[in-house]
């Protein structure tokens, strides 16, 4: 039996998100599918974690078992052969059995971009959340700070959402400005469901004056989902990377 | 009378190009049909240029005369209301009237973005051209150097081109490298139908050393399309800027 990680590109646009479920097409269907017309043999895919509808991925890595003896390059150029543009392998790689993509992930990075132009824009329009009005960026990055460190993110968690804990672990929120788009990079060890989308839309309230920057304490402190800012729109979001830490590292010894 | 300069971004992916024609949904054709709503009277668009299918534009320039006395933001912001999401008009301004933006033009500028990855990206799919295998970088900068200055470019005129001269000026072409991708920026004074993307799709070809880089000065010299390199794909090229030189200037004196 052979472990193979794969490393995948979507355009979140025309899916019903990563993870399959029963309204609309989702992207691991299409690529177990499509593995499964490869190897002639069922397969199931294990992802780091779940995107929303509409939500994109630079590097969503997932992994499957197969005990067919066929070379890697198979789940890259074979693969994209067999998928529609919108999706695409990057890298595949053997990995040890025992190596899961959601338990061994160490810290997930998610960018959302904004853009913030008098008028809107079409040729970022799949991929950003257009937002009028000027943003005090200053603020912004102050409210960004108080979401650093272990906190109950209840505040930030979108309706069902089934995690057990809302406790998690933000490592950094940095805000980049590039002419009219505001980027916004999220790195953390895990996420509720929608809580960048939750964190971002508070931030943007924050830029525009309709809360100050230390309202977010109040939020980490008082569960209450209807205090927090309204959930930035998807199609802002990518996942970036997910690091699995030292795992790779440690497969090489002995 | 007044005439109005609208500049307009669009993403190409579903239009037949800027201009009205028989086969397919024109951009031009989609403004005309708004701005006729929006004034009641027939208007006529007149731009810098064309753009071919599935080409983008981050600015094209394009005006249209008429009696009503609306106030401008109606050109953006109302306008930007009854055309689609992949159409938008960034900015309005009134003109002298005698402004036409093709004959004050006095430079274009091009860009075209080349995806160098292993495998294909679904996120830039849509705005740039994938090409498989290392480019020699250094070679292609050589080779677009022959382009700049007055030449003749027949050989770099696609088929259906009408212009009665194929002399050029080309001010510089410029190759930045920004990790799987190298854009490439032409400006120039004007362009033939499908010149830059020949010049594109031939300096593809010797980054991938099927040429070399002096025979491009044999192109300019003899008139043979045949012997140029092929049209890079429409959907990595996209109109940056049109300039009109000291047009706005001189306008501004007594």
């Amino acid at each position: 039996m052979r472990n193979i990680l794969l490393t995948i590109e979507y355009d979140g646009t025309n899916y019903a998100g990563w993870q399959v479920q029963p309204n609309g097409l989702a992207i691991q269907q299409v690529l177990e599918e499509a593995l499964e017309r490869l190897l002639k043999e069922q397969v199931r895919l294990y992802s780091s974690g779940r995107t929303d509808a509409g939500v994109h991925a630079m590097a969503m890595p997932a992994s499957f078992t197969t005990t067919r003896d066929i070379p890697l390059k198979a789940f890259t150029a074979g693969l994209n052969g067999l998928i529609p543009p919108d999706i695409a392998v990057k890298d595949a790689r053997e990995v040890p059995l025992e190596f899961n993509p959601r338990r061994e992930a160490t810290l997930k990075h998610y960018c959302y971009s904004l853009h913030l132009g008098q008028n809107r824009s079409p040729l970022r329009r799949l991929y950003s959340w257009h937002v009028r009005g000027s943003l005090d960026v200053g603020a912004m990055r102050i409210a960004a700070g108080h979401f650093v460190g272990e906190h109950d993110f209840a505040s930030f968690r979108g309706t069902g959402c089934a995690a057990k804990t809302t406790i998690r672990v933000v490592k950094s929120v940095t805000l980049s400005e590039n002419g009219e788009f505001l980027q916004i990079d999220v790195k953390g060890v895990g996420f509720l469901r929608n809580m960048v989308r939750i964190m971002t839309g508070t931030l943007v309230e924050v830029g525009l004056g309709r809360r100050n920057p230390e309202s977010i304490l109040d939020l980490l402190r008082v569960p209450d989902r209807s205090a927090a800012g309204v959930t930035a729109p998807p199609q802002g979001l990518s996942l970036v990377e997910v690091s699995f830490g030292s795992f790779f590292a440690e497969d090489k010894k002995p």
